[in-house]
């Protein structure tokens, strides 16, 4: 998957205004989840090892609420970089940073391909962002692109159809693209005020400026860009559903309870994407930590808890519950959330496997948040949620 | 609004088998929020009392699903045909009805203008059916269009770019487009099997064989069409937001609860609309249903009841509470959402605007299903969801 003896980065234009939206918020700024729309974008970027810098072009209006995103969400290897007036020139804002010194005071290492990618498409993958790099170092310039979803027209000067276009030869431009660094910076070098006033499309300056035809490469549908308030509630749902995709248990570290987890996490392996973590229990906040660092975040955290005593209530002491409760808020933060499973240890038995069933209905609701204790009150399983 | 002096019928082709979603169920007749898709856009041309029939074009599999459909949602003015092969057959399907004596038993009247829409674009409003319209009457065809999200490109036979188009020139065509009746059967009487098999633009066939130069008619942003899975969650979360633009309060026809449903009503007016109906609780099953069937999905109906009793609990009759629950299971089937607001008349006296802020919270929460009893337990008052 990795592209070989390649260098990468990535510039992600963020300066838009977001009219389309109907709101004051540029879109890129949005709250889904709980956290802005751009933090999903660079995230998408971060996750891949193989991209060295990140750049974030936004209006200067904006720089320190950037900053402040990348430093609430620990964003790596991002540099803010101030943006123009339209989207042509933010973009080569963000690429003069690799090879201006007067721009930056920290000239960021030139690299052989650059990706351009918007940060209101959240849901970029490494497949399609390797293919485009890959084309990119072969011709010069890639970039991804869908099926048209209606029918494009023309029309005349009075309003009316004009003509219509054949849908079958013509595809819908989209996001990531990539370039040989060189190419795409001739490219800004040279067009023209009106090119960069005027023009949105980096293929477009690629052919006209280096004759560099751009390989298109077939993207998937999750690449497309949020435009329209619909696109945001669309974005947040397809969130919602990716964090109920992954489970981490994990579990203390007592035998008793690293048992239970092992046999849990083996059960729902047929189901879901599953990684067993067993530690103890006072060193949860700075091992978990780093654990989740380095995580996307569609991840879910899952508590195991033996209760012992011999009567047949639910206990849990009141410090363990402080600790997990704590750690909670601090996951949720990064979209991770974490769900207690308390499980009577005597009634259970420790070898028969967990209520699988119950357990990927409670992490496979659509809204997590809604979840209380009081909902599940009466399970066979106690579960309790810690946001 | 209403288009004077011309006679209006819709066809609604809803015979696509929803490929691009991923899923077996055609995307018309997946679910959102409990209802099938294709029963949004049918309500959306019932509502509007110019239009006379309503033609439902669907594959002979769904014939049985679709008149179970109408069935359950009451939907009136409804004729479903079986559809051909491709869109552009079922449409042709869809206009025999009113032209072709053998195609159908019961020969429909042959409308002036006839509306063409998609059975998976739930939220078209009346304002942009009653613009295509007059634009067709006047012009033989119109059709809505909107800008286009992404930059139109052309592939060469290598798969490389060829040219971009110049995105201000072109427009996406979107629906509902509408056609002098004579205009567009004249196309698909005169037009070839090949346009039939592969064509998909109404508007082309109107140009091609009748030389009728369609009028274009800029079209709002909720005129998008179901296509992908994402597109499904985008619509149930407009159908919820829209759940909470309309209160209907509805009090017992006693003086002191149709006193607190006028106050309520007054100050809920400058956020959202309002209709109070004051009837006897006795007769709410008939009459209510009378009231409601001509309404749209997104509408909540209140329920003031009084508590005049001495002390400082609330109370309410079991019969009434139960005639209640009836009431809300039924209308729940609609998406008509039944709220009840238990005033204590006592402790709240009579002049008291009642809180609107806690009630709006109420009815604008986006997802009313999830709210319980127990949620507002401890409020200043209490309400209760039927459902
Ligand atoms: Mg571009
Ligand atoms: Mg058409």
């Amino acid at each position: 998957m990795e592209p070989r003896g390649v260098s990468v980065s990535a510039v992600l234009p963020a300066g838009g205004s977001g009219e389309r939206l109907g709101g004051t918020t540029p879109k890129q700024f949005c709250a889904v989840q709980g956290r802005p729309l751009v933090s999903y974008a660079v995230r998408a970027m971060e996750r891949i090892s193989w991209i060295s810098d990140i750049i974030v072009v936004v209006s200067s209006e904006n720089i320190a609420t950037m900053k402040t995103i990348i430093e609430k969400y620990g964003h790596k290897r991002v540099t803010v970089v101030e943006g123009g007036v339209t989207r042509h020139r933010s973009i080569f804002n963000g690429l003069k940073v690799f090879a201006e010194k007067e721009f930056s005071s920290h000239l960021l290492q030139k690299p052989e391909v650059v990706i351009i990618h918007d940060a209101v498409r959240p849901f970029v993958e490494e497949d399609i962002l390797s293919k485009v790099v890959m084309a990119a170092k072969e011709h010069g310039a890639a970039g991804a692109i869908r099926p048209l979803v209606s029918t494009v027209i023309a029309s005349a000067a009075d309003g009316c159809l004009d003509h219509s276009l054949e849908r079958a030869r013509y595809r819908a431009s989209e996001m990531p693209q990539a370039f040989l660094f060189d190419v795409i910076y001739e490219a800004y070098q040279q067009c023209t005020d009106y090119d960069l006033d005027y023009g949105t499309e980096c293929l477009h300056l690629a052919l006209k400026y280096c004759k560099t035809n751009a390989k298109l490469v077939e993207g998937t549908t999750d690449l497309w860009k949020v435009t329209y308030k619909r696109d945001l509630y669309a974005a947040e749902s397809i969130i919602k559903d990716n964090l109920s995709q992954e489970v981490c248990v994990i579990t203390d570290a007592k035998e008793t309870a690293a048992q239970v987890g092992f046999l849990l996490s083996e059960s729902l392996k047929s189901q879901i994407k599953v990684e067993a973590v067993s530690i103890s229990q006072s060193k949860c906040d700075s091992h978990l930590q780093n654990i989740l660092s380095g995580q996307c975040y569609n991840f879910v955290c899952v508590n195991v808890h033996l209760d012992t005593s011999e009567n047949n209530s639910f206990s849990i002491g009141v410090e363990e519950l402080t600790s997990i409760k704590k750690f909670a808020r601090e996951t949720k933060k990064k979209n991770i959330l974490v769900y207690g499973l308390l499980i009577q240890y005597k009634a259970w038995g420790c070898k028969r496997p967990p209520d699988v069933i119950l357990f990927m209905s409670l992490i496979k609701r659509k809204y997590p948040e809604e979840i209380g204790p009081n909902r599940l009150r009466n399970r066979k399983l106690t579960d309790s949620n810690y946001k």
